[in-house]
């Protein structure tokens, strides 16, 4: 009724307030923009991204839109269609307030692959993180259900090897070709790959088997359409599983930062080190505090 | 004046007369959808994309557009945007009539994935690969430059650890940001990923360091901008490594296919029956034979 009303008409005026300061970056296959800007004197991080077709609007869109003709060559032509807006929507995503930190995230910058050796790890990466001390309160929110407890897919309890799975923020939930969910541990205190040895196989083996039997139920998709991976650096250093559906290209699936799950398990059956002594290949990002370090060091 | 007018509406009805038969494909990361359907009696296929944010429309696209909250935690929160439907069209492209070459070329292949033990490997994999006996001739022609000889970069001669190295045909070569090379072994008889053992490091080593080096040389790219990798399961069955530019999300680079090639050396150093005894994973399409074997095998 009118409180929902209301909710609205304040939305609108949010981001009628909102002055550009620069774009951090766009991508126009993606058809996205991230833009650093002032809410109410606030730094703002504004990302736009124009949300998938669905097949399910068609019908409408096809009677409802106006057509403008732009080109007729042969059995060829192109126009821009001016769709009704409800069917037609962007997605938002509105940080407010922005820290440094996040501006610098978005921001687009060239990536720099880094070769980290065990010890790097022990003597350049791990004191980098611990110096950093990154925030994971909106973690801690989503696990004692202070934020986001609706929108909760699937949760195990077990203090050891329990986890929730929850849609990831990329993902609108209105089709599943897009598909992307993360499991978050339950566990406090391990960072990332690096802290994996045997005795965490329990809890990984607990999250590939439950997320994938979760997402069979809940979207009907079955294990053979799942890519189940690691980031390695994560965004964040508290151990999270991503879910995303085979053939849609997630940002951050590709082999130099992707580890999957059924390949970290085996690699940590047959050694419980690997993840240890490895060296591990990753992008940085030029602004990335870390690449400097190892600049610093000489490594790059 | 009137003719533009009715030019509008004439498009409109367009549209709104084409009856949807099948959506051939449609990608939620590009926002696009290919779509068969019959206008007027006749086979048509309509391509709709939806266009890039424009930086220049920003400020009345937050003026003019109307915001739907769906979710609030900490400094995050996400909405639904509705925008003037001017400033946020939908490139729409119609063929018609279209050709049954036309439909196919729209329509995506569905992929699976596969799980593959080593036990699979020789009892479904290998004998598929050895029945099939797809030709490698081209290859061959190559390395006999009786073919492509022109477009060799660099070349070692070497029998044991020798290869060439070209550019790969999807890269148009006139721009380093999509840089997309193939090291070719002039060793034959080394199918993939599944044949390597310790004895082929110093081949490993060779195409890694010496590709590395002449990518340098001729493109000014350094090794930290490279990503660096073999394909399983290949596209044709002699043994040869990608190179491509890091940020460069290449056809094929994703975790569920591409093996580092800097871990695939690790991998062996440490255990020469790494890549023999695996459970690898790797997505085939709907129409590729060996996923009916799989299937045949039960085993999707």
């Amino acid at each position: 009724g009118g409180g929902e009303v209301g909710k609205e008409i304040e939305c609108g005026n949010i981001l009628s307030e909102f002055k550009t300061t620069k774009v951090l970056s766009d991508s126009a296959r993606e058809k996205n923009i991230f833009i650093h800007g002032k809410l109410a004197d606030q730094d703002a991080v504004i990302i736009l991204e124009k949300t998938p077709i669905r097949e399910d609007t068609l019908a409408e869109l096809f009677t409802g839109s106006t057509l403008k003709l732009e080109m007729k060559n042969d059995i060829y032509s192109t126009y821009r269609l001016q769709a009704p807006p409800q069917l037609n929507e962007i997605k938002t995503t509105v940080v407010c307030p922005a820290t440094e930190k996040h501006i610098k995230k978005y921001q687009r910058q060239e990536s720099f692959l880094v070769e980290e050796t065990g010890a790097d790890y022990q003597s350049i990466t791990l004191p980098y993180i611990q110096k950093q001390s990154f925030s994971v309160q909106w973690v801690y929110n989503i696990l004692e259900k202070k934020a986001e407890a609706d929108r909760i897919v699937f949760e195990d309890p077990d203090p050891t090897v329990g986890f929730l799975l929850l849609p990831d923020f990329k993902w609108d939930q209105k089709q599943i070709d897009d598909l992307y969910l993360i499991a978050i541990t339950l566990q406090r205190g391990i960072r990332s790959l690096r802290d994996l040895t045997q005795e965490h196989l329990p809890l990984l083996q607990n999250i590939f088997q439950k997320g994938k039997e979760a997402i069979l139920q809940r979207y009907q998709l079955p294990a053979s359409k799942l890519r189940v991976y690691l980031h390695y650096q994560p965004s964040y250093y508290h151990l999270h599983v991503h879910f995303t559906k085979l053939g849609y290209e997630a940002p951050g699936c590709g082999v130099e930062r992707a580890h999957l799950l059924a390949d970290v398990i085996q690699n940590l059956q047959s050694d419980p080190e690997y993840y240890k002594t490895r060296t591990l290949y990753f992008p940085l990002r030029v602004d990335d505090g870390l690449l400097s370090k190892y600049k610093e060091a000489g490594r790059l």
